[in-house]
């Protein structure tokens, strides 16, 4: 049985990236895709989608869509996030879920009364090198862990027609793909930081984050730190120094962009390891959240989680207005 | 010609770098050492070095002796720098040149009524990856350049018998190895920062720094950041981020380490150029403080560059003990 999917607008990764991931997914089909704009009926002839609506409302009120993606801007997530769940269908959202962690815990509360699953889409953790470095840490490998540094970057060139310099549309790095390396070092040192200091690099006239940096600190005295930009060359990108060696990810949370093949290096003094690992992380993500409404199943990233990250960012905000350190709760 | 030198103090790195180094050298010799200690009748003959001091006063008097190298522990690098400047010995010290800008302006001073030549010594700056790197930020091949990050650690194992760990004696990461990073950030910029962030670990016991980090923003919103630590594996590298491409210098300050060949890497998009280059970073500076001597001319590293270094240090402890941004001056 596949989980029929309906698209909450026409984006660019959606047509790029989401559609044909469906269409690679042993257990998932799409049905619909709506957009406000009536160009929608040739998007989706152009993508064999049999069914296009002018309103998200109306693909919202189909029967046969069991659950929908949200590719809209930042700032629209929550809203329609709240009104699918509410029309009874499964949600996944791309990142971030919403643009603070009160507005994550609306859509929590929203849940409680509904019987639909929700994810927020960090399609990258579901590549298999990821699991691969969480065994190296674990065997010992590289020692005691003190640090996380993760990179996360991209020069943006038509700035003048990115939504991405918008403010009040949820614009900016931190939003765009700082909750990336955020969401990495949660993932990787399986905990909570306890305190965090931020600094951001801001667009004169947008007033937007053109690059934002954090220092966190986790308990056990390991730091983690992070970086966002959209004014800088590609860099996605983590390593986690131990008191022993360093493993290192070059292609953390886009492999897509390497056909999907992931590298693992692990440094020894001067011996370099490199093991490799291939996985098609948007087809796994939507194969994972399918799945888990077909079998009844949990998402592997719950809202909890969602409202976390969402936390860290809410800190990074408040620390980079007061220039102070900022403890999380 | 070749200079007599004369080394304070048998310390690890003066019989393992330092004094090899010279023995490599063409325009350099070593005629004497000094310790406190009445090994260094011992030491000397196993380094084949003719005389041997058992006060560093005495190595002082010896009129034969033209520069002398210090490699003492931290906090004895000024005190030992203005005696050998006063008797008209030039002086190659050990990093950190001293323990405050202030103290370096008291060497700046004694130089002042002096004719001979002062100059920290930042070995790795001396080798040849550093000018390709300065050439291909010039030619414009990885865009305008937005941040340079660096990193400079190792985990000391024997804690208990290291002077590292003795706060007293300019003990601590940021002293140790975190000069460089800070060293580096400014020479491939080439410009001074204006604002500081830094944040420590600090062992409990001794309270020295096992492991500093610094934001450090510069003019046009280009941001340096370094990090230190005593506390993790290896690691002396390097990164520049342009808007277009990467450079990355993986053994940017002990290229010794791995036969002296340092390795420039340039990524452009999914492009990546390695070019390699061979230096003996210990004899090149021997080579050109000993030919600055004989041809009186500059140092390419003088008493200014060092005072605006330990300036950087001294916003770092600042920044540390209020937990706020520090305006560099």
């Amino acid at each position: 049985m596949k989980i029929k999917w309906g698209i909450l607008s026409t984006a660019r990764i959606a047509r790029t990236q989401f559609i044909p991931a469906i269409d690679r997914a042993e257990n998932a089909e799409v049905v619909a895709i709506a957009s406000r704009n009536n160009k929608v009926h040739n998007i989706a002839r152009e993508l064999n989608i049999p069914r296009a609506y002018e309103s998200y409302e109306a693909l919202l009120n189909d029967p046969d869509i069991d659950a929908v993606y949200i590719p809209l801007p930042n700032h629209l997530h929550k809203e329609w996030a709240i009104s699918a769940i509410q029309k009874g269908k499964h949600v996944l959202s791309e990142k971030p879920a919403t643009l603070t962690a009160e507005e994550a815990t609306e859509i929590k509360e929203a849940l409680i009364s509904s019987p639909v699953k929700y994810m927020e889409g960090f399609m990258y953790q579901f590549h298999p090198q990821h699991e691969r470095v969480k065994e190296i840490i674990a065997s010992g490998e590289i020692g005691t862990v003190k640090q996380f540094n993760s990179s996360f970057s991209f020069h943006l060139g038509d700035r003048e027609n990115s939504i991405k310099m918008q403010k009040e549309y949820g614009g900016g790095s931190l939003y765009d793909v700082g909750c990336y390396p955020i969401h990495a070092a949660r993932m990787i040192l399986g905990s909570e930081p306890i305190e965090l200091q931020a600094f951001s690099l801001n667009d004169q006239d947008s007033g937007v984050d053109l690059t934002t940096s954090t220092f966190m600190k986790f308990a056990g005295n390991v730091i983690a730190k992070t970086e966002s930009s959209i004014d800088m060359a590609n860099r996605d990108e983590y390593e986690i120094i131990g008191t022993k060696g360093i493993v290192k990810v070059p292609h953390a949370f886009r492999p897509d962009k390497v056909g999907g093949v992931g590298t693992v290096i692990v440094e020894k003094d001067n011996e370099i390891r490199k093991e490799k690992f291939s996985g098609d992380i948007y087809r796994l993500e939507v194969e994972h959240f399918s799945s888990a409404i077909l079998n009844d199943g949990t998402v592997s990233y719950t809202i909890d989680d969602t409202i976390n990250n969402m936390k860290v960012m809410d800190a990074c905000w408040d620390s980079i207005k007061t220039g102070r350190s900022v403890n999380i709760k």
